[in-house]
């Protein structure tokens, strides 16, 4: 094989419109571009990720504890959003992007995406780490492995406990 | 005054065991300890926080954006925790310390701490970050102004949107 | 004006197909997305640019001084190129890219672009600096301001000192 | 045995009222909390001591050639201090601690303690790299192996070589 | 053999006149100092090189890609210049040093040197990177392997594609 | 003025043979090269010194708190040395340079310099911070104002109080 095209390929991502499935619960796909598809990103520390969103579909509020994410819309019309922190009163910072647009996701702030278009939305998205970790908020508040004392969520979420068993129900 | 004590001043805290009042929801009062008190930590890229608990007492889940968190318990006995990221499959990593005992919460992370004790707890923690920002999980995702649309949340959560909009009332 | 969409006006950039005018010698047109248009990269030490470039439209080769560049292809075809340091030989890296398709360009290294299609080109990319540099080979080394004496040029491309003239005339 | 537990103490240390022994020439006793004690600082460019000082136990000037120092005292009454840089006229800067009060030591300053009350003297304190470094000025001054000629260590401390020659006589 | 000579040669070079053999195109000789030659460079990110140079020898225009330099000429009459960005108007920046005399030369920036004395030049020169890179301009833009295509520098440098030939014939 | 000429002044300094007095107690003379005389250092996080030493000259005992520093002899010869950490047994690290030689000092070790040949020493230096700071062990241990109390540094050195006294007198 030609070496020359192997080593172009150190350097490039071909192809991100990506069918992943999203017949799933939230109806998107998220596909990392690591290191292995990407190994000119090895050395600075960075990573990107793909994403597919059906109609309708959502990445649910999460966090990357390690980076900040610049996302640029392909192609679809999604609506973005990220809640500032508590000194900033928990402002919800919102847009409603179309192809080509572009946003930014402070590193460790609550952040998700949603399809409010009548077609499918392709995305791409730059992570300030090539280890940014991803934590989704539903997962690690209320489906912890073991599970957050129920007391503890009752009075942090000021509801009964039992509200907060019936979210635990899900995980 | 004698400059040398106004000197000393700038690399010292005096007297951290603060009564701060616990009388409010949570039973804990949070006492930053910023540049103000201690201008020595200006070079330093990180801040420290006293905190007491009542009898129950709790501070929320919530996270620091830009810090890891390194907490001494001075006095009583407290109950901590994080939750690991999806990778690591939102473990729950959590512990009962006592006086002299030193936790370590990584930056980005879901956590929290309780009062699990019969007496009042006292304790210090130092922050990798001289602006290292502060989320309270449940106003960022159920009390954000103006709210996250509860289709997005329930969605997310799996839950009914009944469910979410008796969360939100409480914000 | 309403506060919320003026702080969301912060983290995002709206419309990267800007209609730059590429009636110009190199049939390319450079639109920096400065802190200005995207307040929210205030705090990331990057940068973005977006690209139009006519029918045969060249970015000529250039060097970021203190940036990585990646670019994503979000219409049209692109043959970019650079070029490896002395120890890895000064082998020509280069690859002929479509929509969606992406490329890292390293810092430092001398590179360029040229659309191959026979439609515009249109192109985002992100510099890993607020402040990348920009550095035209053929600038700097030919038309600097008072110009490199023509002995030491002539030296180091190994031509006379005639030919190294003639590409001095065009700056 | 459970995994939670043996995660748990990759982020804590319990009990930092060791009883090292304080019989010794300084009257202190120190315990580095490393990594294998605290494998959550392992990411994290840090480390922690705890020390311990007899009455009138000292630990004698010395210096942290890549770290902050920050200390906590848990329990007694302390005696610190640091001399400020030739720019700032070799201050010292010295205050007296009691429980609860936290002071800064800045990196590369000889800085030291004295045990002034009239019971036991327990620190933590955290510094701002895993491979901090000690150097105990008498050791590296007089100390050292093989010594400095006592000329330069005369010229350089204005004495008469004599003086020098008692000094190295304890190492 | 003697541990603390071994020791002392970790942290220390000898002898920098070094006669490397200037015969060849450029009229002069450059000796990387690495890690091999002085360990103690290991954990500090920079590395030194020593250049000789015949009268009238050049080191031709390049660029380090990661890495400021900082040159020291030891012996003779060397003349320095870079040229400045495309913002700040491609400036040549020269000057004509002597023994003793210092030069700076930023990151990523185009540079080169030139005997104008009558004997030999001996230079030491620091780089801010353990791992500089060098990228030779003539090489990086007519010399790569495979080429890069004729018709791309032509208009890059706005010269007929019969001039890039001829540029291109030397590689 | 040539506004070239001034441009190439912010990055050379010139004539580093410098005639600075040597006659005072240590035979030396330490001329800093700062931003001021090298302005192009101004972005780079580091600094220069230039020195002379009489016959016999010494630079006594010091101290950098943030910085490493490289020395290369551009004239004379120089016995230089510094003492490595606790963990490694406070190891004098020495070595006896001529012209073109090089030495590293490591960030925050006690280190040294003495003229040991028969005429001027001249040497550059170059360190790893703008801002290096420079703690000359004397002063700091006994010449410090105010005085460390002299049963700390009795302690400390294993010396009687009265030879303690005797060194804080020359200060």
């Amino acid at each position: 094989m030609d070496p020359k095209l192997v080593k172009a390929d150190h350097f490039s991502v071909v192809g991100l419109h990506l069918d992943g499935s999203t017949s799933n619960a939230f109806g998107s796909s998220v596909n990392r571009i690591t290191v292995s598809q990407l190994p000119g990103l090895n050395m600075l520390g960075l990573s990107t990720v793909h994403v597919n969103y059906a109609r309708g579909g959502v990445v649910p509020p999460h966090i990357h504890p390690r980076a900040t994410e610049i996302l640029v819309v392909l192609e679809g019309n999604l609506r973005v959003g990220f809640v500032t922190s508590n000194a900033d009163e928990n402002r919800l910072i919102t847009k409603d992007l179309r192809e080509g647009d572009v946003f930014v996701f402070p590193v460790g702030h609550v952040h998700f995406q949603q399809n409010v278009g009548r077609g499918n939305v392709s995305v791409i998205a730059f992570l300030s780490s090539s280890n940014p970790g991803v934590i989704t908020v539903a997962n690690a508040v209320f489906g912890s492995n073991p599970s957050i004392a129920n007391d503890i969520l009752a009075r942090a979420f000021q509801v009964d406990k039992t509200v907060i068993d019936q979210f635990q129900l899900h995980f």
